[in-house]
């Protein structure tokens, strides 16, 4: 099964557009989890465990286990183990020349047994290529993104800005029907700009929440015709609801508010 | 000692501007190292003593360890612990948003010790930043790379061209002097004008030998004023010089032999 079949599978079953980032952060779980044997894979699972019937796909940012040494990446490996009938989308964003680029993604794709992942398409074609010759595997390349330092490069151009130059490059090498983009929440009219552009390729969505997007322009402008195909993520709010006994359980109901919130506002067009 | 004085020193010692990139392949590497213990620490330590009073730097890249999981990351780790006075760039082209990229520069900095790596611009100076931060690291920012695809999006502009954007960009961002460029040495002219707009930033040089740049006009057009502060990489043409028993002494002909070829051009101006 390809990753976009397991994401739309899973977005029907759950009816959800969410996706929910674990970026795990060992100073803001409740700290009785550290007693125990696999405190980042306890945490996770039990955020997991009352999550996975409302999302559409898990967003462990490979950054923060990699920050574990290999305790962390023996966690992440665990998680994306547990998860399987969910997407995982390994946010990891990667980028080099050909061949190196090649072993990223068999560390991504071979190692970790990610769904997805993220790259950087800085480097260009070569640099993503190795990503995409993996059909079955899911490949957001960074487009517009939602942090303060987009503007720095990313709307630099003659005729276009750069992002759109991205998204025109994307569509062109989405010979495997495995591409998607990463566009931030912040900027709702070139959202649904590139909604327009891209037709039906998924595109994720981070920066709701934590970075300031607003929920229904995101969801209004981010959907296909058909109310699917968008990734919406939001990562601390969600995990970080609590961070006493009851994490996990918060966890949840904040997932579900925002699962339905993000509902009531996608099929309105 | 920050990484600029170590670069300076191991410079000076070895009078090298040659790099070797420690890119492991254990298809690459002479068999009978796979009944060792630690086939790529012990690949990488013979290369090692081969070669570390004949370069200024030494650069794994931090994909082909990832490819082989938390066993490749160790011998990574050990690696780079054996390494101790000679600099260790860690190339890894990492770039996200700000609380992620400290975790990133946590992995690379604290984790694995490196002095230095490589970062990606794409997502603008808070990406780049918390690397910074770390004031005795080097960071090297991609800039005009070597492979095919830097055509794609490098030369977009307006007035100037990405990549020069990128190079005034880092001008700016380096307050603590520890920033650095990644030019390709496959572009001569474009190569002496970012070394002339950068005055004595130190600039990491792929693409020499396997990429096809060539050796004479890359070193010319790469050093400063005094000949120096060029990082000139190579990587499989040095440690894959022979794939036999006398591979570690292979890679040291063919690490003095470019180092001489480098330092024939050094001073020429």
């Amino acid at each position: 099964m390809t990753f976009l079949d397991k994401l739309d599978k899973a977005s029907k079953r759950n009816n959800s557009l969410l996706c929910i980032g674990l970026d795990i952060d060992l100073s803001r779980i409740p700290q009785f989890l550290l007693n125990m044997d696999d405190p980042i894979f306890s945490f996770n699972k039990a955020i997991i465990d009352e999550t996975r019937d409302l999302v559409c796909a898990y967003k462990p940012n490979i950054a923060f286990y990699e920050a574990y040494g290999n305790y962390g990446l023996d966690s992440l490996k665990r998680t994306i183990e547990y998860l399987s009938d969910v997407p995982v989308i390994l946010d990891a964003k990667r980028g080099d020349i050909g061949h190196t680029a090649a072993a990223y993604a068999k560390a991504i794709f071979d190692v970790y047994k990610a769904d997805a992942t993220t790259v950087n398409p800085y480097m260009g074609r070569d640099s993503v290529d190795p990503f995409i010759e993996y059909a079955d595997k899911g490949v957001f390349v960074l487009c517009l993104t939602s942090n303060p330092g987009f503007k720095d490069f990313q709307l630099i151009g003659d005729e276009e800005p750069l992002y759109m130059s991205v998204a025109r490059n994307v569509k062109n090498w989405n010979r495997n029907d495995n591409c998607g983009l990463v566009v931030g929440a912040t900027m709702p009219s070139e959202l649904r700009d590139l909604r327009s552009f891209v037709g039906d390729m998924p595109i994720l969505v981070p920066g709701i929440g934590a970075q300031g997007g607003d929920v229904q322009s995101t969801v209004r402008n981010a959907v296909n015709k058909k109310g699917n195909r968008a990734v919406i993520n939001s990562s601390r709010s969600i995990i970080y609801a609590s961070n006493r006994e009851d994490f996990a359980r918060s966890a949840k109901l904040a997932a579900r508010r925002l699962k339905d919130e993000i509902n009531s506002y996608r099929w309105l067009g």
